[in-house]
């Protein structure tokens, strides 16, 4: 085999082709031909190993040259691999302990060995499962705050970022997925859209809502050409592992340069989706309820923490080349700075509710869909939880501006979870 | 002479260094003993000179390793001709005929041969003489919109736009320069600031404004991070080139993505300051008033024609990945586009106002000033133009959302140069 030629890795072939590499050996134990290798990727893009050994136990990734979920007549380059390992560093830097350790990248075959976080499980199955995880809110406030306020011109020295920028707008094709799938395909009739047939003519009725539409390219243009600052890109429930009470976070391959409410409202999005598909999981009507109380509780106390830490790190971390210290406390203008704090949070807060209602009707409409609707067998439950987070979702992307805090846009959820079916009374065929 | 090693130029070694190259000595002349080279860069950067042979004339534009205006003791890289190569490229493709073509660009030596304009002079000069040029405005209203919007995501082809992003962000020497000066600098006691001194209590009043700075600052962090289009990046009246009925662009050497408004109201800022600047060279009292009648019709002509013109590429040159024809024409939502448009432009408006109120402030406190005040020699009457400039700066910066078109800007402007000064009335001690 040629090193410098890609070749995906096998269950048959990673143990004499990782062996050699001391970083990783020297994790799992040094006889490989021992090694227990499972695949088990069950996301959407690449090649997962588990990789077990006397020494300890690993995660082998690696990307392939197509999207997985399609197939190879969808090509994706293998550097997605280089973005995901440069994410992490940056990441574990930002936020440590909260995303896996790397102990070996190879470029050439895209492959990431890392930490393997046990016993986690991915928080979307639990959240489908009832399971309810301690201090998860306050990790993931803290990982957006953290990550997005030190990867801004808030923080880093510019010449450093603007060095990332360059790197990461090299991320072309995994920016065309976001870019299509996301802003573009749910609005118009495109060939990779399926939604639950119940649905048509609520689809039917966004396709047509100009003022949806205008809104949602709005957000999409501050998507493409707003660099705020280093984002997840993926940030959704799939990409976070629990336990009981340990939070991480996975999977930053669609890391790129973008605005801060990117990644805090597809989060949120994610949690708002779950609530709405309880139903669908309950064993009778009504047993989910605490547990949605629950989630609605998590999204206030995600945006929460999310404000305290990121207003923290604004007073204390304010390294970088915008609102400078010297220009405002220096100057006993420590109101002023105040003042700029409370605008950037109002602005950041507007667009993680564009963006939050963005990403739930695109996870209804467009190719990727959650497991938490999916998995609803009964078409009509499932095309009625999945109702309720298109009309949350259309009414985030155009009121935006007017919802004034995290306790309105849960009532909001409340109302829509809570109320009679729209789609029973009138709209089913 | 070694051509891997940057030597500057000088009189003496041009006609030497350069007559060997045949698409040079092409356009000038083969006997490059016979060269006539004069030294003419009046600006703060570089050397030019202008080369005239047999065959004709060309531009010598030699970038130096520091900054001209400063000296050897502020550093500056050469790379900035490299910059202004390619911006100049893109903006002969995307506004024809409006800037100087190239015949020969050396990245190591940092020299680029181009166009000479004859007998153009600087735009800046002819506002102190007090000329009308017929159809300037037409041409500058026409340049900003074609160059920035062709090269936005509303036109280029993605990933074209993201490599040009790339490229454009390591121009981080000059980035600085206008992040700096442009819009720190000014807002406090900095060491490069010099003021006329008369306007003491009005910079103290400006630096303890706190609502000026912090909506100065939100300016900076939209040029910072809204990577929206090429922009020309110092585009002033000492950047246009005119005869009677001819204009011209030139020096694109700070060329970065940004945000479109800023382009747009730099150049409305240094029209705004060369109307208040009138009075300082007028030969009689009012005997400017009609010229200054005139730029203020050239300010609403640039910002008339450059909407209609970014209008008509909208719906016509829609081509890039933003508000695609396919999700709105195409789904016979014509109506939606017109919508988005309209947002757009109130959104470049408010961004052009704003930039054009910093830029007037910078202009007047920073360390680079405009030669309409510099050149007035009775430093009462020149703080009377700057103050009238800088309270129009002071309300464009904060009170830029309020503005509603380009005719109440105007009004304000006019209002302001015409009352009794602030100044002799109060404010002087």
């Amino acid at each position: 085999m040629d090193d410098k030629i890609y070749e995906p890795l096998s269950i048959e072939t990673l143990g004499a082709r990782l062996g050699n590499v001391e970083a990783v050996a020297s994790k799992i134990g040094p006889d490989n031909s021992n090694w227990d290798v499972k695949e088990v990727g069950d996301g959407n893009l690449n090649l997962v190993f588990i990789v077990k050994g006397e020494l300890g136990s690993v995660i082998v990734k690696q990307a392939l040259p197509y999207v997985r979920l399609v197939g190879d007549s969808w090509p994706l380059p293998l550097k997605r691999a280089f973005f995901e390992y440069h994410a992490l560093i940056r990441q574990n830097e930002r936020a440590p302990g909260t995303v896996p350790e790397i102990y070996y990248f190879d470029e050439v075959q895209a492959i990431i060995v890392m930490e393997f976080f046990a016993p986690h499980v991915i928080l979307r199955h639990s959240l489908m499962a009832g399971k309810k995880h301690h201090g998860m809110a306050n990790v993931l406030g803290l990982f957006c705050a953290r990550t997005l306020f030190r990867g801004s011109d808030l923080s880093m020295d510019a010449a450093k970022r603007k060095a990332d920028v360059a790197l990461f707008v090299d991320s072309v094709e995994l920016c065309d997925i976001t870019e299509t799938l996301v802003f573009s395909d749910p609005y118009f009739d495109a060939d990779r859209n399926h939604h639950t047939p119940q649905l048509d003519p609520v689809v039917a009725r966004l396709r047509a809502d100009i003022d949806l539409k205008v809104e949602a390219h709005h957000l999409k243009a501050k998507f493409c050409n707003n660099a705020e600052t280093m984002l997840h890109g993926d940030f959704h429930t799939g990409s976070v592992m629990v336990t009981e009470d340990e939070t991480k976070v996975i999977d930053p391959e669609f890391a790129l340069y973008g605005p801060i409410g990117f990644d805090v409202g597809m989060l949120l999005a994610n949690f708002w989706m779950a609530y709405f598909a309880q139903p669908g999981h309950a064993d009778s009507l009504g047993a989910r309820a605490d547990y949605q109380a629950w989630i609605l509780s998590v999204i206030e106390e995600v945006w929460t923490v999310f404000c305290v830490e990121f207003s923290r790190l604004w007073r204390h971390e304010r390294t970088g080349i915008l609102y400078e210290k010297t220009l405002f406390e220096d100057q006993g203008h420590d109101l002023a700075s105040e003042q700029a704090l409370g605008h950037r949070l109002q602005d950041i807060w507007q667009d993680t509710l564009g963006f939050a209602g963005v990403e739930i009707i695109r996870r209804t409409l467009s190719l990727a869909h959650i497991a938490e609707n999916d998995m609803i067998e009964d078409e009509a439950l499932r095309a009625d939880c999945e109702a309720r987070g298109l009309e949350l979702g259309r009414h985030l992307v155009v009121n935006r501006k007017g919802i004034n805090s995290i306790i309105c846009a849960n009532d909001l959820a409340r109302v829509i979870g809570q109320r009679n079916s729209t789609l029973k009374s009138g709209e089913k065929q």
